[in-house]
């Protein structure tokens, strides 16, 4: 049960980049961390504009003379400062993450991450090199990973309720770009622009989300073989609008993904199920409180957030009890927590027990929309992972 | 709205294959059937065990003289009589049904038959020209496309009401099967034995049902090319357990098609998602009552059977008005409703203005299983269909 | 499991007073007594307009010597045939039921009548005696109550897995008069006409639904004492079109009912839930097929007709297995099979060992509509059961 | 769109009363006041124990010589300090509640209360006069009427979709104390007990909950009479542990209200449904960003939190988009946002254009559980309001 009370030594000192005024994910960045002083917001370059960047930090209370002009000058004055920064958020467009993760890396500070950490798998490895050696915290916002159902899910697989797991189903197909509404709206528009947005439009944008969570509920999930059939239904867009992906995993399991902007109708239906030889589970982000478990043989069960029932795991970050929702916010919170003892643990060199998405887990993200894209290119064909 | 009034001039004269004391198919059959006098069971060989067969063909009402040792013998006695049979059912196991459908047709008799019709496409073809050239009806039980809200997914897709369609998504993953029943249950054990069930076990017994339903809403539903990916997750079977199929549409749509007998809890779970331009649908078996519209950027409403807001064409088959349910009967009943009109028109020499699962849509399920298996079998490559 | 193998010696002799053309409800008296051949049609006398009720006899296959001009006539005539109808389906408005069903029981038949069965409890009471002297069936058509799933609620009762009963809520509120369509449309008049329609609409129209509901679950359900407060939304109605009752149950469980024709937007809405010390169920008519069961401190579970795991006597009238849906035609079937069985029985003077709605409960329900009018009434005050 | 920028002056500083370590209550009002920095928490007395208050005061980050060791103490110091708290929140048992608010009252500091804020009505009246006469805010936490969707039900009443109001029924049933579970648990002893928890266990505890939700969304509510039936189902309860009540609105309305602890196997089913002449909308707190709306003679519709087609009042506190789901946190940081406002608005004496739960708000809750009770008290008659 969370309640508060201080879980750090002192709040992590923090700074942003990007996120700035208009910026929806740039608040929920902020909301998160500030959540329970674990983290304090001390700096930040929030804008590309550098005087609306400065309004905007001191509308947020961060000192003036800590709005700067860009990140490298933020980095570069925050660390002649006893009491500058320990770690950064980037929550910027995607093609500056890379850059920015390296050097935030370089400084020696920690640092969360807006996935894809990176536009190449090549990159990847190196800030995971870079990440190990210099024992910093990466750490990449798959949001409803931190939903304690998730948890739950993970708890039941590792403790055998599902048997052998044969199938993962995941899916995050949305709707709201079934026309070319980048012609429009310039935050769609550098989605769909390799240049900014990388090798993908929704295998990178959304597709990712939904594998994490199947990597956090199936520990041990690991890719043989993939096969991608993309395309674009706007014919005008660069990058896929859409993406079905076919996966042979090691062990024998297989796994299917589908990723969409033109599923009409659709919020987000960001949903992962898991078929066991013994019983399934299902989750879905629109209703997050509730998990699907269905044993072959017996009614399905609903289960609830809170509910005593549930393995302790799943309920340690409870910030209220059942029958109340806890959404989005509270599913980052808990990511960011995370985040905030692993960064603590880092700075004194201990071990932690518990699980984040990690640099690895961006990697791997990045690998697998390599590999779909490769697949794509090659006449949607099977890929070695 | 359907009152129980003939539509016809007289019931059919009908028999029956198999569909015996204990076959759950063979009840389904009659009760549709003999709802609202479209048909007149008058004869019968009911049962492998000929006395079994006629102790049952009694205590529905047949005459005893008319429940026979097999078809063959019914086919030769019926001939014979003035008030012969003029339409059979076959509702016996896979591995007959290509030589009786063909025996009906060649005696001159309408086949309302189980699917598959067959095992290979070179024999659907044959049956297609033979029923064509004799102007016999072949009607195929895909059970659920009889469903009203079925002809309103139908009319809506002609009206433009989705704009044009981009993705269709079928499935139809049950879980029963998830441990080897098969050696304890002969009704598993048949189905997953390739001399008595054909090529494939799921991509035939179920994937076909979801198949139709998208032919039947989506008028000039035509597969380009598709790959097939299927495992048995109980090594012991020698026919596939589960199976994904990827297809590219003729225009430009895809598809994709989930048949599964090892989801784990799930029921049947028959689903058909239409992504159109413009709005999606989406109907699910277990809630048959409901279609869920969904038009991008609004709320989404849920059509109701029965509802005055419906396309007349879908409250034609109405039997009682909105807000109750009509279940699987109701739509079986409604099949055989039409198979009875379209044999009179057939015995009459005449045109008709609806459609139902006919001949040549149960050659396309037989081709498209053995397009799937071939691809399955090449390493889940692309396949010409 | 039914397969549609005959249950009784010979199927009953019926004949059917309204339900002519035009007529919803007719058609489903037809549909659910003539399946399985329980029932055979024979007599009839359908229409008001005698000329139209002759045609639509003949369309349905009754002989047209038997399509009579009124039921007096078709009793008289009927009675002189050695092969004259044993029971009678009344399928006329309200005012009708009381003469109707006395003057069949005083000609010896069985009856199947529509609720209410008469207008006041005293009349009820007399039908009541006048069936049991004679041993004749009175069935009333509280349709939904043959549903499988409320079999598995009585059953979950009985066998305490409810724990001692504590509330029961009961609600059947549609909304399709939420305008004064009575000034047009016929069927919804005189159902507004004390006259025709007896001393209340939604009381008597939808209310008693639910209670029986109730009743069947729970058996042993007494009313103590119970409160009603109605009122017309539509000014210009004569009766209510909207009434709750609170009611105290012997043995200190309390019970409540929604009665609703103006409820916007809902199509029937009828649900019954049953709270008990251990568990609540609750059953709704738009998704018969499923029960919630809901054990305090556990996971909801969602039970499914046709499930493995529900109560032998749950699956006895199974059509076909779990997951597919059976609808309210094929809970009127139960009903008929049922009360087709009992006739038989009391022919042969056998004693049986199910349940049916009975006399005794088409006058409980006309008590309770009789003792919640008064309630109104009095100021909406409480009278004693 | 809240975006974290700040919307007063400065925070409020801010003191609590009760709430300490293992209140979950406590927790989420810290974590909403605390959000986007509209609140400081300066000062406490968070515990019976002051020793305990004090430790856990200073894991929050409060001075340690600012966590007191009760009210009194706190109000006396911090008025005599230039940087004295502005605002309290009462979070302690209820018996407290009145005494507590009227200190605040008189000390010239805004409050935010538990509900109920007094035991009797003239308590609370004087309660109101206080406050209206210091210019004071008094915010009262009915948590979920902070959800969006609850203003977007207000703006449809306004704007006329729904037509005139007819009927609105409101519930908030739970199960978790369907045994006597208070012998072991000493937060439920205190709700069972009349002298800590005042006249009424759930009508006070839950009922006024969706109360409040109905007068949120329907301006205008008034209760001309009412009548309630209560009962404890655990016969050794002194308090109520479920209770009915009907009522009779000024206008020809009608209204409904189920409170329960011993509902079997529901989480809280805290729902309002809200009837017009044309339309109904429902609301349901385990699912809070969806939103019903049932148009009579149309589809139903499910309006979603974010969604683009909601009224502007309703997007206003958007912190994210629509599809991401907020929740009960979200809800209540809504509040203490307009508490803030609201605060800031009457120490400079200016008018405020939103509404938030107020002391009139809370006054009529008050009042409602006394009239409940009265009514209950004299055999469930109908009383005035």
């Amino acid at each position: 049960m969370i309640n508060g009370e201080k879980v750090l030594d002192h709040p992590i000192r923090w700074g942003m980049i990007g996120g700035g005024r208009g910026s929806q994910i740039g608040y929920i960045h902020r909301s998160s961390a500030l959540r329970d002083r674990s983290f304090q917001l001390v700096a930040g370059a929030f804008d590309i504009n550098p005087e609306r960047g400065k309004d905007f930090g001191v509308s947020l209370g961060v000192d003036p003379d800590r709005c700067y002009t860009d990140y490298k000058e933020m980095f570069a004055k925050e660390a002649q400062r006893p009491d500058g920064i320990e770690a950064v958020t980037i929550a910027t467009p995607n093609r500056f993450h890379y850059e920015m993760c390296k050097a935030a890396l370089e400084a020696g500070l920690h640092a969360v991450c807006e996935k894809p950490l990176c536009f190449t798998y090549a990159e990847a490895q190196e800030l995971e090199k870079l990440a190990d050696e210099k024992g910093l915290v990466v750490g990449v916002t798959y949001g409803y990973s931190g939903h304690q159902l998730i948890e739950q899910g993970r708890q039941m697989v590792l403790h055998g309720d599902l048997g052998e797991i044969r199938i993962i189903r995941m899916q995050f197909p949305f709707g709201a770009y079934n026309t070319p509404v980048e012609q429009v709206n310039g935050a769609a528009a550098w989605r769909m622009d390799p240049k900014k947005a990388g090798p993908s439009f929704v295998l990178g944008d959304v597709g990712t989300h939904p594998l994490f969570l199947a990597e956090a509920m199936v520990p041990g999930f690991e890719i043989e073989n993939l096969m991608c059939l993309t395309k674009s239904f706007i014919p005008t867009r660069q990058l896929e609008d859409n993406a079905f992906v076919l996966m042979n995993l090691k062990g024998g399991a297989q796994a299917t993904s589908w990723s969409s902007a033109i599923n009409c109708g659709a919020l987000h239906g960001q949903k992962v199920r898991i078929i066991g030889s013994k019983a399934s589970i299902e989750w879905y982000d629109e209703r997050p409180n509730q998990l699907s478990y269905e044993i072959e043989g017996q009614p399905v069960q609903i289960l609830e957030r809170g509910g005593a029932y549930l393995y302790p795991e799943a309920r340690e970050e409870d910030r209220i009890s059942g029958g109340h929702t806890e959404g989005l916010f509270d599913a980052w919170s808990n990511l960011y927590r995370r985040f905030a003892m692993a960064m603590e643990a880092a700075n004194k060199g201990e071990k932690i027990n518990f699980w984040y998405p990690d640099v690895h887990a961006a990697a791997h993200g990045v690998k697998w929309v390599e590999k779909c894209v490769e697949s794509a290119k090659n006449g949607s064909t099977w890929v070695k992972f």
